[in-house]
């Protein structure tokens, strides 16, 4: 019998000590998580072969089942980067915003844990030790809630994580594991809030939402993106096109991924038979406004017969996570802001342009965690902003907004330093 | 018949006017609203006095009548508040962690305003202006429920407000206030996760706690501290009772006042009764421990007789709000530091010491937004700390921690910009 309350207090007693722990003994948890992934290999395929099984028994898809499938070399990746996070500097600690007021009390902010996070997750088991690395770099306790198509998996992961703990003398209870399927585990999490101070939710729509719905405790949500381009009148075409391409071809299965690109009109009959020809060439497919349809005549008709579509009314609220792309033609600048802030979800969005006042009106105006100048949205994450890891990519807007890398995973305390200094 | 969701989208709308606001015209509404707080004192008063006598007629306590009453003065003092929010730096627009990547991008965040504010707050009708006031400040947009109680005033004020918005060509749906006292809206309210980002509920614990318990949107709690000030063995005594004195008396109707002194049992009976004889003569009265009341045998017996009475088993939890002073004796900095773990609310709290470990081991181990050595815990407040305003003393832990000025109440978007940068 799972008993929340309980967890959620060994796990808030866990913080106190993991608040305490220095950056060394946090790290030797880190390398022996890793160890553990090299060393348990059997153990953890075997665990997840269950689950392979048991999904194919149960008509799971095949992309669930890859989606959930571990392999010798997908271990070595998790150890490598469980050591990553080791080698990132501790934020834990840090001061910041220093000053001294005019009655001399001295005054700084310093970074703390913020204390028990409650993770409910989808398929893939690396978020059990991507979380559990996180958490313990950060002084967090985590209660981590995984689904039921990879519980033999998650449990085999956490008793490395576990293990990894005890060796480095921290508390077990850092990183506890829901090891219940019933969803009412889920909503019991939710109301949590005596011990956890933030649900993070990793999976789709319908996972945030009936996190945010049923919460008590502030939700982070995050990682759906209807991500835009728009080509601008003046953009560099030549060299608009390999961004586009790279947007939305690079690795189409993921949030910051291309979904729409909007073309001034201008240069629309110039750059769509391009777009077309070159991305599907490589395997897109497009959704187009009848508008755009007729931009592009100077394309192979066989090409947009057997590759363009018309949009569907939902074609531009969808985060297509695939080959295809949505296609808009737009008459300026402000048509292509209003359709972003009608169709967008804040994530990634971005402009190819050589005017300087419209880079400068899209970046003020688009309201999106990452705003792009002539690049790819494709950069939206933590390694590649230099962060180092990250445990989401928040597009809400309290605490973090886009990447959340370690100092996202922490608060501050003031800390006021005085000589018996009193309030006059 | 009021629609929320309608109020919403109109506040949604105007935060994005409000996000491209410049700095001159928002204070332009501002020293607007300090005019029009003046002009119009008449018609707020009379509004007042409305309020004040249907409080008188529905029984309200004194002390309420008292706290929901405006006077000539009290509406200079706002109107005063007002300009100084004018005169301090827009947030907006500020840009912090700038770095260029390896690959070229250049990366920054961008302050922009967090969208709109969903305020819920009791009798004190000056609520309606600072968070007015400071909403548009930040170019967010305030949907505003007071109390049925100052429902006249509110009215009369927030008129003053969306006029104040009018004559700086400002949407006065920047600052809308829900007009009907029916409790259903603010259930409504807490629902509004479409439209609103951020729930402020300034009150009592209840009022925290129906806001957490029933919102989808992420609720800043604070405000309620039970506050403690430990003096250790290495204390300057003589330099440690103004300290103490300013810290329960100089305003004890606040969340930063003291609330329970904790005293390291080797400077017991040498302090104690020069606490209870220098704060008992102003007024204040104690809640003390067995062992505590026999430290106390140094002191007048009479006046330990009237002004000392044995602790109950709640008093170390409550936040006296009035001169009252818990008093407890400890073995050691251990049982201050787990005495403040147990019964503390994270708010203030502070160690009076000589001895630099137990500072350093205070700060640390003292979970609290605000943690002293050796000063008064009143300094927890954002003008003190000289961040020119505050909405509210945060006590959770994600977004902000401790008084929340005008940057607390932004989020940052990351800007990219690159040379036609792709992800390699």
């Amino acid at each position: 019998m799972i008993n929340l309350e309980k967890m959620g207090a060994a796990a808030q007693t866990a913080t106190l000590e993991m608040s305490r722990a220095n950056t060394d003994i946090k790290n030797v948890a880190l390398q022996a998580i890793a160890d553990g992934l090299v060393s348990s290999e059997k153990d953890i395929l075997t665990a997840n072969k269950r689950d392979a099984e048991a999904g194919r028994r149960h008509g799971l898809s095949n992309a669930l089942i890859d989606r959930l499938t571990l392999t010798s070399k997908s271990l070595l990746g998790m150890a490598a980067d469980v050591r990553s996070i080791a080698a990132l500097p501790d934020p834990i600690g840090e001061t910041f915003d220093e000053r001294v007021l005019p009655n001399g009390l001295r005054l700084r902010r310093q970074r703390v844990p913020i204390g028990v996070l409650g993770v409910i997750y989808e398929s893939r088991p690396n978020v059990t030790i991507d979380v559990s690395a996180l958490a313990v770099k950060t002084g967090n306790a985590a209660l981590l809630r995984g689904g039921s198509e990879t519980i033999h998996s998650n449990l085999a992961l956490v008793q490395i994580v576990q293990r990894a703990l005890q060796q480095a003398n921290l508390p077990q209870s850092v990183v506890q594991f829901i090891a219940d399927t019933d969803r009412k585990y889920v909503s019991e999490l939710l109301r949590l809030h005596d011990f956890v101070e933030m649900i993070i939710p990793r999976g789709g729509n319908s996972l945030h939402r009936f996190c945010r719905e049923n919460s008590s405790i502030p939700v982070l949500t995050g990682g759906i993106g209807v991500c835009h381009l728009y080509v601008d009148t003046s953009a560099d075409l030549a060299a608009a096109l390999p961004v586009i391409e790279n947007a939305k071809v690079q690795r189409p299965s993921v949030c910051n991924a291309l979904d729409t690109l909007l073309i001034n009109r201008s240069v629309a009959t110039e750059l769509l038979p391009q777009v077309v020809a070159r991305l599907g060439h490589l395997g897109v497919t497009f959704r187009a406004e009848p508008r755009t349809i007729s931009a592009l005549q100077g394309t192979t008709r066989n090409l947009v017969e057997s590759k363009v579509i018309p949009a569907g009314p939902d074609d531009f609220d969808t985060e297509w996570l695939s080959l295809v792309l949505s296609l808009k033609v737009v008459d300026d600048l402000d048509e292509a802001i209003d359709h972003i802030g009608t169709h967008g979800t804040s994530h990634s969005d971005g402009i190819l342009t050589e005017t300087d006042s419209h880079a400068q009106r899209f970046v003020n105006e688009v309201d999106a965690a990452a705003v792009y100048v002539n690049a790819s949205t494709r950069f939206t994450d933590g390694a590649q902003f230099g962060l180092g890891a990250e445990v989401a990519v928040s597009t809400q807007r309290l605490h973090a907004r886009g990447p959340m890398g370690l100092p996202e995973l922490t608060t501050y305390k003031w800390v006021v330093r005085g000589d018996y200094t009193t309030r006059s």
